[in-house]
């Protein structure tokens, strides 16, 4: 329990990650509301938009209106996503992002192959690529994130030895481009992971390289989210990915397996429940869930938004004494 | 890591505890189709009803005839749930359950008075009445049970010391009456529990009275169920209760923070992927986890019922190599 940290970062993903999976379409203003409501909980980081092709991602075809109509609140960054430089051109053209760069590898190489048609040396040699745009851009390149790293669809499980592997030819472009990566993103993208897998896969990164933070990014599709964020928690791991509600899931037939992030709600109220700070309004956060829920037009998986805070209850059974 | 339980023991409560929540009434038959369902899985304990009043309880008022009906499978315990005597003499009479007493307590006065119009220390004598009546119909007394071991919606924060205090008075109960107390169950009736408090309760129970076997009662209400089940195995508790499919809640607005027991199959899954051995047929589970969805006729929260097993997924990529 030593190692759980005082404080954790949250950033919240369900406006990019969560709007992305959505079916039907959302209309701009209503995104907007979201990103706006989520700016006044006390959320340091949100994820707006992805600059993907329409074609592709048709329910991001309005990301530069969506970013031109939200307002910016002091203290919050706003990041988007984007795979290429068409991509990084739209959202540096936006001029109201805060544009930074990843180095992203895959560790799963039949996952690549199907979702990228490249192998993983063509992915690491395209990284070079990508650092050579942003530099080229003057964007800097302080993370470093790596899909699939608790297991694969396509692949299965993935030997720790392997992430560790990864996690080093990073740090190599990283050396070799005289970046300064500080963060690694494991992401657990197809929900493979467990609470001892977390600790497995973390505590070996963590003792090659003690001087890289952790951060985790986790799906909910198999229940596990939130056990894997506190397994993480007793790691040291103090950055996580969330979404808003649990956006991008559903617990209806219509999106079987498919959830999304773990629930930023519920993990905030873990995190306040356990004494660690986020910075974040718990309550505000509820609305902005509630608003979520609304939005999308179908209920979402996060589960505090409907049982209600602690804080809540305690100050009722203040008020009563 | 090291105290991770070798194998878990799951008390399946969801035809019992999910019933009993259901608002519709649910056809005798289609119970009895969930226990036979649930007697092939490989589950060692099915909890099937509650002899409550009707009056209170409409969703048991079949109680009689559900255990008339299920089939008994060989190596299955089949309990029930009651409050008094005439609760106890209706399980008896069916001469078909595994009938055991449970000395109970709560941890919360103000829950008490509410729920059971008794102070602390008039249950604690009712304990005496109850511990006779079992003497009295040669019912064996091995377990201790604790309600609102956690938090209480009505009192707030339980002292960890009082909890210690009370498992202390079951088990001097216990002496007075030569019985044989193996299991003290300890019961987030109201799910305010979290991993760290887990840790901090199981701890000191633990360390007080290092011969019992702790078990935990967990609900999912704030989302906490799972990582509060692995924050008991990471403290050696081998013993919880569950319900399919997380049967008892539902993610709709209309049962709003009355979410269910943590889902079986959700932690049979944890259990499976970390290694540890629970004797359930998980797929089979599934089958029951959907079938509990068909038979109260609205989705269940459970979340491996629609993201897959990985054994699965790791079958598919075995005969696709």
């Amino acid at each position: 329990m030593s190692d759980l940290p005082k404080s954790v970062r949250i950033n919240e993903e369900g406006p990019r990650e969560g709007f992305q999976f959505e079916k039907g379409a959302i209309p701009t203003a209503r995104k907007i509301e979201l990103i706006d409501s989520l700016s006044k909980t006390g959320l340091k980081q949100i994820q707006t938009v992805s600059f993907v092709p329409p074609k592709n991602v048709p329910g991001m075809a309005d990301a530069d209106e969506v970013v031109k109509g939200f307002t910016r609140s002091p203290g919050v960054r706003y990041t988007g996503l984007w795979l290429n430089d068409q991509g990084l051109k739209r959202a540096l053209a936006t001029g109201k992002l805060d544009v930074t760069g990843t180095l992203s590898l895959t560790a799963s190489e039949k996952f690549l192959l199907r979702n990228q048609k490249r192998t993983l040396k063509e992915n690491l040699a395209a990284q070079h690529a990508m650092v050579k745009m942003y530099k080229e851009n003057g964007v800097p390149v302080e993370r470093a994130g790596l899909m699939a790293a608790f297991g694969c669809n396509f692949e299965g499980d993935i030997p720790v030895q392997h992430i560790v592997a990864m996690v080093q030819q990073m740090l190599d472009i990283g050396a070799q481009y005289q970046l300064d990566l500080k963060v690694v993103s494991l992401a657990d993208t197809m929900a493979w992971a467990t609470p001892l897998s977390i600790k497995r896969v973390v505590g070996a990164v963590r003792d090659k390289f003690p001087d890289l933070q952790i951060s985790l990014h986790l799906h909910d599709t198999r229940g596990m989210g939130i056990a894997n964020a506190y397994a993480g928690m007793e790691m040291g791991v103090a950055i996580y990915d969330a979404a808003v509600a649990g956006l991008g899931g559903c617990p209806f037939a219509a999106h079987r397996g498919a959830a999304g992030n773990v629930c930023t709600e519920d993990l905030v109220f873990m995190c306040r429940e356990m004494g660690i700070d986020t910075g974040i309004d718990l309550e505000k956060l509820i609305e902005s869930a509630l608003l979520a829920e609304e939005v999308v037009g179908h209920p979402l998986p996060g589960c505090v938004m409907k049982g209600g805070t602690l804080d809540r209850l305690r100050q009722k059974i203040r008020e009563a004494a």
